[in-house]
């Protein structure tokens, strides 16, 4: 099979006669399926109704301490929430602090008490000349659209599938002191899905940032999202293996339930070392009498322990898997060989991240718009939505059902195709012209 | 009855005995009483029980537009529990954002957005100068704590029965454009008690801030906390003042269900002219994708409406009326007359503020404590914990029952005589020595 970039002028226009004829008939259809959003489908939100019972009006209302989860007190969570997050961050539990319902909070709160107030004592970044952040890209939107409200510049670190380009991310960080963070997901990273290797993971921990205020924002969103019962990734703890490098400090995990029970009403959780977490209990003990304690409650009573969890989300794994898979299935057989996109296989998360030929994303997106089916928008996964190749497109399964996941998909690889034929006629339209 | 201060040195020293006395022996009851935190009672709490069986396994998760609440969206609240607390508030439901479960929290992020972002677009208060709040005093320490943690000055502000001294926060707020806030508990206020005045509301809508970013921060934390049935105190709607008046952005409006439903978890929510809105939605969305809509969702569905939240809460006056009358009994029966304390009985709130003889609260916490009861800090009620009188003491009498605060208050008020009889002797001695 030829590539498209091997095709002569001629098959290519024979090629792109035929996707139009296809595009057509698609626009017929009136297709509305949207592949946007990283959303627990209705089923996976099903497993946990039940949690819904756990606490009713004859209940328990205490903590294994005693106290009433009714009312005020217990401002870093009540205890068996903390062994139940720290068992599910794989950290101890007098590192974790129980916060709202999520994690996207937590981070916001803690770039926007930095910019305040700075860090542990610090000059506040807000009175700072410049505050940069290093980006790993593609990376999460939601990350960078923190950063950008505060105005801290972003720079774009490239990832490869053991993480972040960390020669990169080391001279930055040890030659740069206004460099005060960076963003990442380190295990079934968004969306590129892939885990954070050993070594990567060991020289973030050894890190000599030249900023004593410097921060990993360690979003651990998907510690337990597996897709695989047999292949689990597995990372190094960032907590330990800072400690053992002497950055006992340099780090903030984050993490919630959002995607185990229901987004919007789970459990999140900052954990870090003991000295960050005194700084914080100072600023968090000022900022709330405590979180939603029930809400904690209900969560340990429905779960027990960490084998509760794993059991449920070996439940969400099944379903997730045959979304997954379908996605794969179509890109397997109808771009293999054809050298206009790359992608790669996750173990667990939630994305499908998908290179383009560079500058047909933004092409993709919008013809995948008029057939009806609904992306992320191009660029979104790079900070200011600005990605210089014009070729990331994350693709989001969990929602819709299997079948529309494959007709998606369908759709997804005839704009791809249309896209990337368009732009190889085009550029030989320029050559001959010159 | 002569008063304290009619009273000669041999009087005085007659008294001091016989109160020594009083003391040495409740010394050895060994109570276990406290006074101290605005929670509500075990009680109080039980009438929200029901609630937690409201939304259950078989429940239709969606809202009234069709929404999953299990699912991320709607990140100003579900429409019906905005309907809820814009009833409660009094206020417009497109003027509302419903927030998670605290308002403190709300307050909190409001002048934190504001130190790292500045209001609507203004200089970000963390680079100016000098930032400067008014604090009408005595008032709520928790307020005073998050303008504390910031590093912005606190100015006292005098209350009398009608609310803060009204020519003051004029001065001020008209005169000093560094003056970018105000704290109010307008209703029911924490810890007097007193409601202010339509005259007072109507002066702080009219205000001419000089700082475009002055903002009001009007704590509605007791909207309809009232004591009694057949007394409601009423209060102008802030909002509405301040539309008319041509400062339609000048007031953020707070408040919880956290003393109707749960302390901790409640619902709270914002709400501010639609201009602020905008900005708040910048901002928040940034923030969070959307807060606890299944809690919001149980919160409308048990109290259906305002009719239904007014029934609660009339429940909750009948609980706490008698706690209240039996701090009030005890003080009117063995204070009324003898000069060394005035009080305030409120119709609604959580508090009733005690102003002893100057110079005696800090004394009287103490013996207090030595008697096993627990007062809320002297000094609390004031910013920075410094009451320049020392003599404002807050009662909390919503916890215990109607005996341990009768009890509780003998107590006290055995520990104000004993503190005022020691002031006038030592002042008298202090006389002699001259």
């Amino acid at each position: 099979m030829k590539t498209y970039a091997e095709m002569n002028e001629q098959e290519l226009f024979a090629l792109k006669a035929e996707l139009d004829e296809q595009f057509k008939t698609e626009e017929t259809k009136g297709h509305s399926l949207n592949m946007a959003r990283g959303k627990p489908g209705v089923s996976q939100l099903s497993l946990s109704m039940p949690m819904l019972n756990v606490i009713n009006i004859d209940s328990d209302m205490h903590t294994l301490l005693g106290n009433d989860t009714r009312n005020y007190g217990d401002w870093d969570g009540i205890g068996e929430c903390r062994y139940l997050l720290a068992d599910m961050m794989q950290v101890k539990k007098d590192n974790v602090v129980i916060c709202g319902n999520s994690s996207l909070n937590i981070m916001y709160d803690t770039v926007a008490r930095s910019m305040a107030l700075g860090v542990n004592g610090s000059t506040p970044w807000s009175r700072l000349k410049k505050v940069k952040f290093l980006c790993p890209v593609p990376g999460y939107d939601r990350h960078f659209k923190i950063t950008e409200l505060f105005g801290i510049e972003m720079i774009n670190i490239p990832m490869d599938e053991h993480g972040p380009d960390m020669d990169l991310v080391e001279a930055y960080v040890n030659g740069d002191d206004s460099v005060k963070g960076i963003w990442c997901v380190p295990k079934y990273s968004n969306p590129t899905g892939i885990t954070y290797s050993d070594e990567v993971v060991r020289r973030f921990a050894n890190l000599k940032p030249k900023a004593e205020d410097f921060r990993i924002f360690w979003d651990n969103a998907y510690c337990i999202h597996h897709i695989y019962d047999e292949i689990h990734d597995e990372i190094l703890n960032i907590l330990e293996e800072c400690e053992k490098a002497g950055n006992p400090n340099m780090v903030y995990m984050f993490a919630s339930t959002s995607k185990v029970s229901f987004p919007g009403s789970g459990v999140s959780a900052i954990a870090t070392s003991l000295e960050n977490m005194e700084y914080l209990k100072t600023c968090m003990t000022t900022q709330i009498i405590g979180h939603d304690k029930i809400n904690q409650l209900r969560h340990v009573r429905f779960f027990k322990n960490i084998d509760g969890l794993n059991a449920h989300m070996k439940k969400h794994a099944d379903i997730l898997r045959p979304k997954f898979e379908a996605v794969l299935e179509v890109l397997e057989s109808e771009l293999s060989g054809a050298g206009i996109g790359t992608w790669v296989k996750p173990r667990g998360g939630y994305f499908i991240s998908f290179d383009a030929m560079p500058g047909c994303a933004k092409a993709i997106v919008e013809y995948c718009k008029k057939l009806g089916v609904v992306l992320t928008g191009a660029g979104a996964t790079y900070p200011y939505g600005k990605d210089p190749l014009d070729s990331n497109i994350r693709i989001a399964p969990s929602f819709p059902t299997p079948e529309e996941m494959f007709l998606a998909t369908k759709i997804f690889v005839l704009c791809v195709k249309l896209a990337a034929a368009e732009k190889l006629l085009g550029e030989m339209g320029d050559a001959a012209a010159e």
